[in-house]
């Protein structure tokens, strides 16, 4: 038994931690749920934090925590909540798969399996923004060495565990020489250190060119934590959907995992949503708490669902899919 | 008789620099032509900048500067020659049309027809680097309100004068709530003077996923820098190559038009590089100075061509192409 944190979250998040649950549970996984309340009743009850100092106790005791998204209210004062847990429990490391399912998925890109591992803590999430002059404000992209040398052996050490062949490096470096020019000259001097593994280096705006038009190109991606943000979302939409796409979280102590996509308030409570996102991210949870067999089983069950074209309505196409369902069909098949 | 500046660059810069002119003089191009260097050669001959100040002269005296792509050599101290020229001649708009010429040019996306505006003076470009401890570098992005306020505005212009229907606006402000905060605002702000021009705005995360996957979805867009950077990138090569894109830096005074690609060393002087982004960026120049009739003329002939299955390496397809041929060859097509 693996004692587990989860939150779930508002909009769709509820219904889709349900259903994730519900799928991993009968499985077989070996959890032991503690459920926190995060988001926005919180925020709304005057925390700006949107989450309790409590919980941080909780989720750092437990260590492993399956998130489901949350909404940030409109207007000054929130802290993004996804951002302050990555910083608070140095998640430094975000791992995001995209890997197409054709036939089964719609996609333009049959052939796409890649991984995109992004700096999850600095750059300019640091949230560091100023007010010069009345008419002039500022944000500080911030980058360390340490942060680099981190992320980067991650990235190499994640493709030699999983046998992927290379590993790609983006910064635009011909611009931000110091900051993007660190993180790069980091990645030189570790890749040296993988001589088994392939790695290039792009500068970002012709590498996204590439990876939007042919990904099949590429395999283990690294790069500063807004390009990883952007071109996650790009990779996982080309795949077939950002609401296929989970996400792991990976700091020393701790780990997070959930979906990439957000809360989508207008489609909550209407059991439309597809739970894969965050199932996605609860199968790289079974595989981090070591309960491997499990996270097989359940991802067999998916792909089988998906290859049923037992679709929910964001992938549901006419060529690929059989039958619409709505999130607690999608769990149940 | 209008005169006008033009660098041919380094790499394939010469070569794609006289295609392009001898095709718009035969079409009739009322121009004078006066050169003068940049880049690579002026670098090294000890010019950090890449460009002689009397050439600064020149440039600002013709107001109209033609401009093949530069290399700027490895290492610390040089400056983009680009990125100088936009800020020094106040080049706040750079106009990027990204357009499908299905089925004669292999994409996967036949309906786009989308146009980038992308703001060319500020955000992460603004160049202030600074290392903090040995291990920390930062970078300054900087936003202004009339920075903001003039490219939102050449934004709506412009499609009001293009007919567009509508403007979609990307920004990253759930994070960076004061800088892209303030980009975002202002389009608000400016959107309700252009009431017949429908407006949108997206977080650039799942809009550039969007973009990459249904740009048949927008029309006009606008960015600060950076993103503009990248996505232009992308739509350009989604819509067939980067190869065939080409942009128009304007400002109050002066405007410079180019390629969207760089100087492609590898393949210089064999005769290899197409020279239509280059070309593309002539025709808005015709445009600009109201040689419409020409620039009307040099567009259909370069249609013609491509229609016809002439094409040079990068868009060489077997399915869409029947000719294979070089620069020079092109350019006489
Ligand atoms: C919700 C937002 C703060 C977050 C981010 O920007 O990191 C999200 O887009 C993500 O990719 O997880
Ligand atoms: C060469 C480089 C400095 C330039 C930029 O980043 O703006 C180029 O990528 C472009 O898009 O024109």
């Amino acid at each position: 038994m693996t004692k587990i944190t989860i939150a779930k979250g508002d909009g769709i998040g509820p219904e889709i931690m349900d259903a994730t649950l519900k799928i991993i549970l009968s499985a077989g996984a070996k959890i032991d749920i503690e459920e926190i309340k995060v988001g926005e009743t919180v925020y709304l009850a005057g925390n700006t934090a949107g989450i309790a100092p409590e919980s941080w106790d909780t989720i750092r005791r437990n260590k492993i925590f399956l998130k489901a998204p949350i909404t940030t209210p409109q207007g000054g004062g929130y802290k993004s909540l996804n951002v302050t847990t990555r910083k608070f429990l140095g998640l430094y490391a975000n791992v995001r798969p995209c890997m197409s399912l054709h036939p089964f998925v719609n996609t333009k890109h049959p052939d796409m399996d890649i991984v995109i591992i992004r700096e999850n803590e600095e750059d300019l999430y640091a949230g560091i923004e100023h007010r010069q002059t009345d008419e002039v404000v500022q944000c500080l992209k911030l980058i360390s060495r340490p942060g680099c040398e981190k992320i980067v052996r991650y990235a190499f050490e994640y493709a030699k565990q999983q046998g992927r062949k290379k590993v790609t490096c983006f910064t635009k470096d011909n611009i931000m020489k110091q900051t993007d020019g660190l993180f790069h000259s980091v990645f030189d001097e570790i890749s040296k250190q993988y001589p088994d593994i392939e790695n290039e280096h792009w500068i970002i705006d012709i590498g996204a060119a590439k990876l939007a038009d042919t990904p099949e190109l590429f395999d283990v991606l690294v790069m500063p934590n807004l390009y990883g943000d952007v071109l996650s979302d790009v990779a996982a939409q080309i795949a077939g959907s950002v609401g296929l796409a989970g996400s792991a979280n990976i700091g020393e102590e701790c780990a997070m995992f959930e979906a990439i996509h957000g809360s989508a308030p207008r489609r909550a409570g209407q059991n439309l949503a597809n739970p894969s996102g965050l199932l996605q991210g609860a199968v790289m949870m079974l595989n981090h708490i070591g309960q491997t067999k499990v996270a097989e089983r359940v991802h067999n069950a998916w792909l089988k669902t998906i290859e049923d074209g037992t679709h929910t309505y964001d992938i549901f196409r006419d060529q690929t899919s059989r039958l619409k369902v709505g999130t607690k069909e999608f769990a149940l098949a």
